[in-house]
């Protein structure tokens, strides 16, 4: 990946990370438990944070000049999601990728 | 789709129309002709504009509260892509189909 | 959208129209209803059939070769969700057009 | 990751692996390089790797009993792409992403 700078090589991985614990999760921890873990507002945070993730990273791979827009937009999301799975309780991998996440997308955007 | 109204279902119309036209044509009339058509800040922008009109779509079809978000970066997006299709020529369809998908977002967006 | 040829272009638009479906009523109707709408393997066949489409299409519009393959496979997995769409009922928009996108995804294919 | 085994987290880590380097390196290295990178065949071909490792990740994270479908298809898909990659020259990276990318999916397939 030598096509892209360091921060942004961090960032690009750290949203797949977090793509990848949250939609995964979703799909399988939320899923199968079931109760407040497919609450339509949590699962819909949880599907939201996924996608945002996975689309802020095809910015930065692009080398967009509108990534920093995506990234602003992801550690708010990132952001929300690692508050409402800590809330939850039973989602520490997921909240951990999310403010890991959150904080590479704050450098990115700032 | 009567689980979206009637501004959200036009505006996830023209965002996927917009993507059709943005993605098909980078991939087949851009490659294809090549030049202009194929400079690294076009293309980008073609690719760029594709892809947050997918992603904006997926956010009003979950009925995330980020929708607005994606739909306001999505018409600045549009519009910066419809003014360099425009200026290359030969991409009518492209023009047309980003201009749509801009208004369309920016009432969404409001 | 004069890229591509009228079959193509009719299965892109039935991909795209089954994605909606699919993917607007699984985040919707099925989270809200609850139930059998959002045991995982109903939930997951549905997100499955969404992604398969989204995917067939972006192949269709980009005139790769391995369209077909993808079309193929999106007719299986469209099959197997208007199946259990219309086992559950109530989701008649959705096995409609998973119906439509499987037969237009297997000429595509053949 | 611990909802899904080893063989599949390995796998959906060398699918993202791949679609870093296969969309990076296209967006990058390939259009400001321009010439032979750009070709149409090439160039697409490179589109529809980084896209098919994206999705038949999005499958393995879901758990789908279709995954294994995906994965056949991206592993034929990576060896075309290795083999274009490696005739073109300079795109080490992208050839080994998609040899190792290959050799996972054709494990989860079997």
């Amino acid at each position: 990946m030598r096509h892209h700078d360091q921060n942004t090589t961090t960032c690009i991985e750290e949203c797949l990370r977090c793509y990848q614990s949250c939609f995964g999760m979703a799909m399988t921890h939320c899923l199968e438990t079931g109760g407040k873990h497919i609450e339509p507002k949590h699962f819909r945070l949880m599907t939201a944070c996924a996608e945002i993730c996975r689309t802020a990273a095809h910015f930065m791979l692009m080398n967009s000049e509108h990534a920093k827009h995506l990234c602003k937009e992801c550690a708010e999301i990132c952001d929300q999601c690692a508050a409402d799975c800590e809330k939850l309780g039973d989602m520490k991998d997921c909240v951990e990728a999310c403010r890991r996440c959150a904080e590479a997308c704050r450098k990115m955007a700032s």
